[in-house]
């Protein structure tokens, strides 16, 4: 090894909140981990994130829950209402009843606490965080992977994460496909609580559906902060405009919705703008002693609040599947790694795939107009609070979770995930 | 009075359902009643009819349900699937629970048939039934009805029910409004059952949902005859050309369902297109001593199968409204029949209305792709067979139906309908 030249047993390329929940969960099966981030500084940019039960129970076994509740919110009601009508639609009761059948509860954190909270986690563990590096190139080479950073730094490990998130240039080891806009564009804030925000409305995540359109508000920061995002198709992405979404298009989308939408859109920042993307399943993630996690491997719409969610469960099934695996910076383990990461793809690829179809039909849902207003309105009264069938393939304990080694994975297993 | 001049108790002007129905039912109250018809027979074009029990329930007050059994039949299921997959989608079971919470069974029949029952009840009963007249104008003097035919008889009339269909003339006394079209086409078609159809789908109506399309067959005449009826959105309406969905459009129109859908078109008679039409509400159908009735008054579209059975529903709620009320053809009356028919028009207009609005809107569930069909499909697969609750307002006993005289009729009673 030339001094350029490093060895560890997990290299993470990303620092985002995939890359900080598996470098966690390597460490914590005792792996000496690395992660790379090409920015000069650990942090994330967003506001409000939706933790459901499915990732809260990945903090809750790395102990990090009690942090995450102490500066989140636990929200009492998940509601969804009309934007045209303000009728409501539907509701979900996030108490004892939920947290029992789902073992977590479900709670809303600002993006930047979660993140600093694994950063803080990653840390105290003994990951060791270098920032400023940009990886150029990831091969395989005698049963090791090497990264070749910008700088001439190269880092060899046993296995790679790439989490690079949605424009992942590491993906084009196993994918020449690219992000898929969705024509929708975000516009995200936070403003601090005052008097003229209805009380009640500070307890709930509340979504307001409307044609083309929706906003989600729910509370932050112990009830402090409240977070708004509004999601709109943009006309001037139908007219084919690169630069789509402008703040001129905000208002005029929401101009027949309920005056509580309306004015919600006054919380909102309109110095940015999110355009939304996903990309399609891709069934393989790994290339050599490289696999793709998080954003960079699953990418999906937001409608499911689980592009996060889904992070930190491939970080609990990556620990669940490599414990025991001994490291080694020798290659001797070379087989058992192969198997490990063949297993975690065969294992998550079904459920995250799936939450990224639905994530998109679940989007459209939310968007309809017409006949399909009245049928989707039908169908969300239709369902009574507790009525568990929509949730339970997402919130509940799944196989993919349970599974404590590569031998407990049978085709079976997979496949019922 | 001339002697081109024949006074009447009530005269109806339209030998179809609605006529033979309003005749029937003036006549079992004591009227003398004549009943005048354009063409040279009295006929009914078409094939099968459903009949839902609130309709059946007026056959089985005049003693004529059973007749209608022995050429009809009573189906033991409705149901729903998807036209592109066969997917089941929902089902309603039509036996003995059925019959007992409506108080009649369901049942189907060919047109032909209903309309001779009740032609036949009409000339046994003792209506003067009259064949081309064609009748020019109706106006209103001293208190009674005159119709003037085009051949220069007069009839004279203590009440004329204007039961002369969705084209109808008369209508222009209360409205300048005219038919509506759909866009849809329908084809229809009565074949002999023959082995090759699967002898599973003969005992029950059933219905494809499709996108912009929709199949549905079900056995008339004890079972000898399929009925099948194909509805599409006809392309060349939609390109606005006067003479649209000709038989070349309607293979096309199903090219995407499954084999049991497309193999069933072969059923249909391409002879003869029918365009959908409906109309607009209107909440006024008395002018002077006429009332509208029957498709005149509500003409609807065909989704919720109560064309004919709005029309029974006429009669019997007219039949109940003036029972005891003395005709004379001295115009003693007057006041009276004023009441009734401003009461028959109050008592019927919210629910035809609410039934013409209705099949409307079901009628486009039925037609929906894309995540309109997602969310159809959803919708209607949550709906366990034996739930009620979109059924009771259409099929139940409603207020309109059990009210025996116009002092029975409450402004609540009206919009409780």
């Amino acid at each position: 090894m030339s001094d350029r030249t490093t060895s560890t047993d997990v290299l993470v390329i990303g620092g985002g909140m995939a890359g900080l929940a598996g470098a966690l969960a390597m460490r914590e099966n005792g792996a000496s981990v690395t992660l790379v981030e090409r920015a000069s500084e650990f942090g994330e940019v967003g506001a409000g994130l939706q933790m459901s039960p499915n990732a809260a129970r990945v903090l809750k076994r790395w102990g990090l829950l009690d942090q995450a509740l102490e500066i989140g919110v636990r929200p009492k009601h998940l509601v969804f209402r009309d934007a045209l009508s303000g009728e409501e639609l539907t509701r979900q009761t996030l108490g004892s009843e939920f947290e029992e059948r789902y073992g977590a509860p479900y709670l809303v954190i600002h993006r930047s606490d979660l993140h600093r909270i694994l950063l803080n986690a990653c840390d105290k563990a003994g990951v060791t965080l270098i920032n400023d590096v940009m990886i150029d190139r990831v091969e395989t080479v005698d049963g090791r992977g090497r990264a070749y950073a910008h700088n001439g730094d190269v880092y060899q490990a046993d296995v790679i994460l790439g989490a690079d998130g949605l424009k992942s240039t590491l993906r084009s080891a196993v994918s020449d496909d690219g992000p898929v806009p969705s024509a929708f564009v975000a516009y995200r804030g936070t403003v601090p609580i005052t008097d003229a925000i209805p009380q009640d409305d500070l307890e709930d995540v509340i979504v307001y559906l409307g044609p083309n359109c929706h906003l989600v508000q729910y509370p932050l920061r112990k009830g402090e902060l409240l977070n708004t995002v509004a999601v709109f198709k943009s006309p001037s992405f139908e007219r084919g405009e690169e630069q789509y979404g402008g703040v001129d298009e905000l208002e005029k989308a929401y101009k027949d919705c309920v005056p509580e939408v309306r004015n919600a859109l006054k919380n909102l920042g309109t110095s940015m703008r999110w355009p939304m993307y996903d990309r399609e399943p891709i069934d393989n993630w790994v290339a050599g002693r490289m696999v793709l996690i998080g954003d960079a491997a699953h990418p999906m719409l937001q409608y499911l609040a689980q592009g996060a969610c889904q992070a930190l469960e491939d970080a609990a099934v990556l620990q669940d599947l490599s414990k025991g695996t001994v490291f080694t910076d020798l290659g001797r383990t070379s087989e058992a790694w192969d198997e490990v990461l063949r297993t975690f793809n065969a294992a998550r690829f079904p459920r995250t795939a799936q939450v990224q179809r639905t994530a998109r039909i679940w989007g459209e849902s939310w968007h309809v107009s017409g006949t399909g207003r009245v049928l989707r309105n039908m169908l969300f009264k239709s369902r009574g609070d507790g009525n568990y069938q929509y949730n339970d393939w997402l919130y509940g304990q799944s196989p993919a979770l349970v599974f404590a080694s590569a031998d407990d994975v049978s085709n079976e297993t997979v496949s019922a995930i």
